[in-house]
């Protein structure tokens, strides 16, 4: 019995390391598909969208289920737990993806973002993978180091959220409200992937801990 | 014991109709600060988001230890993982009430709404603060029919947000990107406000139901 609860905890772990590797593959399909731009891997980041929904229904149904069969207690608990906690993350993260992928069909055959901004998004997306990747890797080794510096990582992003800002509020600005809005848009689905992201590092701290870090 | 148990789950219960009414009363105050606009009241708001968040950490906390130690099965056990589940949403909501409030702090003295959008923004804090109290009296009635009715009420939400970005995207609009940014983040706020107040309605579904409503 111990060792099939063991086995069930080693599954829900690769699960959430699978959701967070199909999130951060979703997001660079996504910018690819936005900046190139290409519908049919829109269509497919869209789609791929679904099943990270699904792993989420079915990896918190099971370990709803592990934590009512099993009754486990202290650290078992708080990683079952905690599990819920990232896969709802991880799931939000699946989400800024697919919005990354709907504004790329939203403006097809056009290119949404303009050649001004392409370097930004580039380096957005290029942060947000980054993040993401790490986030994965650090679930996966349970490595809290790893987990706290996602903090620092994510300030490269907060810089480039403020970049974008000051470029699309410049009196120079020539490509009209619309594009303003959508970029303001794409700026948030990025900034708001690698907050979640973070929040899962904060997590990882929490489960191999049992307590928050609160050194920052 | 058992009775202890009834009343730990009360006292999780009673916590989340505080939270729904907190975020419902800090919306209503951040929309308000906004417009007049208030700096004092804005910096309340901003302030009292400390409040929810430590809300739901102590939620949290109380609902896995009652996990823990009582190792509640079924219906009890739905209930203490749906409600990780709802505190989760509830901070979330109060997190965009907190956005419009530094929105408004951060124009003050200015007002950072247009007097053209002013109708769309009391219309839309109408709606979101609404839906928020609706939310908050199904989960305390655990009425599932008001809980689902929350997702009709949430497309005038997105009626208004659509009609938002009309405004912001007509060749008329003369305020300029920066307020336009500011007003595309500000329907954003309302919007995901109520898409997470209709995720708690759903929950609410789900806890009394044990399966989530399939029939829209």
């Amino acid at each position: 019995m111990r060792e099939a609860f063991q086995e069930e905890l080693e599954s829900i772990h690769t699960t959430l390391v699978k959701m967070g590797s199909i999130v951060a593959e979703s997001m660079a399909a996504a910018t690819k598909a936005l900046l190139e731009p290409n519908l049919e891997l829109a269509q497919k980041v869209i789609k791929e969208d679904d099943t990270i929904d699904d792993m989420q229904h079915e990896l918190d149904a099971r370990t709803m289920m592990i934590i009512a069969r099993q009754s486990p207690v202290a650290g078992d608990l708080r990683t079952l737990v905690t599990s819920l906690r990232m896969s709802a993350d991880l799931e939000r993260m699946g989400d800024m993806a697919h919005h990354v992928a709907k504004l790329a069909r939203m403006r097809y055959p056009n290119c949404a973002v303009p050649d001004e901004l392409r370097d930004i998004v580039i380096n957005m997306n290029r942060v947000a993978v980054n993040i993401i990747e790490k986030t994965t890797k650090s679930i996966d080794t349970r490595n809290t180091t790893m987990a706290l510096e996602l903090e620092k990582d994510d300030d490269e992003m907060d810089k480039l959220h403020r970049r974008l800002f000051e470029i699309l509020m410049d009196d120079k600005w020539q490509y009209g409200t619309e594009v303003a809005i959508d970029m303001t848009l794409l700026g948030r689905y990025y900034e708001r992937c690698a907050d979640h992201a973070v929040s899962v590092g904060r997590r990882v701290y929490y489960m191999v801990n049992g307590e928050y870090n609160t050194a920052n």
